[in-house]
């Protein structure tokens, strides 16, 4: 059985965390947070599929291609560190340099990561004192993961982090033992699918061969950060890591057997909710909008429909003006890509008492103007596509699209 | 020599134009056009490449592909014939009955175009209405031809219409004759490449063989209409038609000769007006956005780096903003699809009087912000992007994002 659990990067043992007011480009707030464990971990990444990468990321997949391995993470706010050329990646190593000697690890095994406007480089030296305040202060408080989830914060509105434990075998054969997995994330603005949207960060505790992490995170993170999208704007940072300390006790995963179904159930559980979160909290958005096809010919194609839909600047325009105008819907399933037959169409809008159909076959029927109206001022908006061609499904999340979006995008290095 | 003229889809030998308020949806305003041809012409199409075909677009589809000939366009604005079923089919038959019955031609001649809200059934008695209206009063003024241009607009601001004049040699082989061509187009939402942006029609009187004037039309919307976009959504009715009345007397065109290669001239400059125009009228709107990509490694590349940036909601958003956060440009490109070395780009803002370089060699460069945000507060903005790869250009317009956008669309059936 999977709990739900109020944490988030320090409930799975081994992690500690910390913050800091590093004065990168905000004043009076956080902006820097770091990451570590007691020991080296077994690490996996998704990353950003933007050609222009920043020099983080390229850092990062280095590090965890190269060794599959990381002990710390250093993330700043304010500025993205991207489009920085040499100096950009000069500067992250010197970030790991920095954090590996206070903490006693090879710089190798420090992973960084950044967010915030294009263009300018981060000074080093505000970094190095970022690292030296926050190394000291390192805990393993829930209050401390906290604090690391709200300093990589920018135009989010609230900081997300979630976390599970669950139940696997124990590593001496004496029944079971409890894994715990949390992680944190931020993202608001310039987030669509195609990479692990922004940045997230996931430890936990279980023991399983890194090959394994991997391969978890991929599955997880193509139904979960990749199925959001705010404003179609793939970015040059996105970063999606999972640390794993091994320190649970439990027998170390190293084959697809029933514990590792229960660990990527536990990963998904914990990178849906904070991708949904992500969504929610778009940049200027009021509402979270849910796109569910069914019956879909293929599973990549369910996917491709549902996130057209939730990437649409029409259909998000009308679920901030509550006007439930459908053709939209069906318009934006018909550029996705996916061939299917327009004239089997099934659309509905699912509200919390009721469901209403607004098209049938293809074909769009008159409604209940109120009821829909009624439906469409709840909190969460859900639409539901059924393709009638085969078994595969997919669910998409995204945001309204309101005047905020325009006035925070408008002026948002100011 | 190609002069540019005051007129529209009147201008060609042969064709006449009417409008009429059929009170499909509007109330107070014109919302049909006509368009009718003394002659049976040579017709050309380019549709929307939404699987999700309006009515009217498999009617056009079926005319052209078939005969390559038709006489009369019909066209309604308020209602989009979207989403209808077989019930919208065979209104569209309807309608090129009641033209073909008062026009005296056959309806497989008549064409019929839709632009509005995706769902309703157009009244067939109002459609037949305005047909009765409109036939009478058909006119070969450019008054005429303003009036249809003005009766298929929805949210546009302005009407759109041009045309041009150039000479090729007579058909009796003495000396030349002069070949008229004209156009209106409409379109303010739910406009991006793939299609042919909304609703576009085109006249001329070149004599000019069916395949070529598909295969003039085909090249030439590749690199106009299909530049284009207003909020990255591709409509269910987007349709551009020319036809050819070969009034003019020229020596048909019968190859791809000089001719041949002045008539596209021709009909590039019209489509390249009507859909700039559009662009800079996007739905909301406040300033055209031009993007253009040299230096790259294919055609195709660069069509696909340029619109990928006129359709960023992030560079949009800047653009209203008069923010020159050019990190966002660079960010757009990568999310393109093309593989591109992000570290070779050059970027550049050109205003009236001055350029000024923002990126180099994938670079972000300080730049004097006060020169920045005067040519950011200019009419039209216009980004160029050196990518050093080859000999291939392209260039994509596109509009701002604004409040009004975010409001016209939470509200668009009202």
């Amino acid at each position: 059985m999977m709990k739900k659990i109020a944490g988030g990067v320090t409930f799975a043992r081994g992690f500690r965390a910390a913050d800091c007011a590093a004065g990168i480009k905000y004043r009076n707030r956080t902006d820097m947070a770091m990451i570590a464990c007691d020991v080296p971990c077994a690490a996996a990444g998704v990353f950003t599929t933007n050609v222009v990468k920043a020099a983080p990321v390229r850092w990062d997949m280095d590090v965890v291609r190269k060794k599959g391995k990381a002990q710390a993470v250093v993330v700043n706010a304010g500025i993205a560190n991207a489009a920085t050329g040499a100096e950009g990646l000069r500067l992250c190593r010197e970030t790991a340099e920095a954090a590996g000697r206070l903490l006693g690890i090879a710089p190798e095994l420090v992973l960084v990561g950044s967010t915030g406007v294009i263009g300018p480089v981060i000074p080093l030296d505000r970094i190095s004192d970022g690292i030296a305040q926050m190394v000291p202060k390192l805990s393993a408080t829930p209050e401390a993961g906290t604090a690391a989830s709200r300093a990589i914060m920018t135009t989010d509105t609230v900081n997300k982090e979630f976390a599970v434990e669950f139940e696997l075998p124990a590593a001496d054969g004496a029944g079971n033992v409890t894994v715990r997995l949390g992680g944190m994330s931020k993202g608001s603005g310039m987030i669509h699918p195609n990479m692990s949207t922004m940045l997230g960060y996931v430890t936990t505790d279980c023991a399983i061969a890194p090959a394994l992490l991997d391969k978890a995170l991929r599955t997880v993170a193509a139904d979960t950060f990749n199925m959001i999208s705010v404003d179609g704007d793939t970015s040059t940072n996105d970063t999606l890591l999972v640390l794993s300390s091994g320190l649970a006790g439990n027998a170390e995963i190293t084959e697809e057997n029933e514990s590792y179904l229960i660990f990527r159930d536990a990963l998904e559980s914990v990178c849906r909710d904070l991708a949904i979160r992500m969504a929610g909290d778009g940049e200027g958005a009021t509402r979270l909008m849910e796109m569910q096809v069914i019956h879909a010919d293929t599973k990549e194609n369910a996917r491709l429909l549902a996130r057209s839909v939730v990437a649409s600047s029409l259909v998000k325009a009308m679920v901030y003006g509550k006007d439930a105008n459908c053709g939209r819907i069906l318009c934006a399933m018909g550029y996705a890509g996916p061939f299917f037959d327009p004239d089997r169409v099934d659309l509905f809008l699912q509200g919390k008492s009721e469901t209403l159909c607004f098209c049938r076959d293809g074909r769009v029927l008159p409604f209940d103007e109120e009821k829909a109206l009624a439906i469409m001022s709840e909190d969460a908006i859900r639409f539901l596509a059924d393709m009638k061609m085969g078994d595969q499904e997919a669910t998409a999340w995204g945001c309204d699209l309101t005047y905020d979006y325009v006035k925070i995008n408008g002026d948002y290095r100011s």
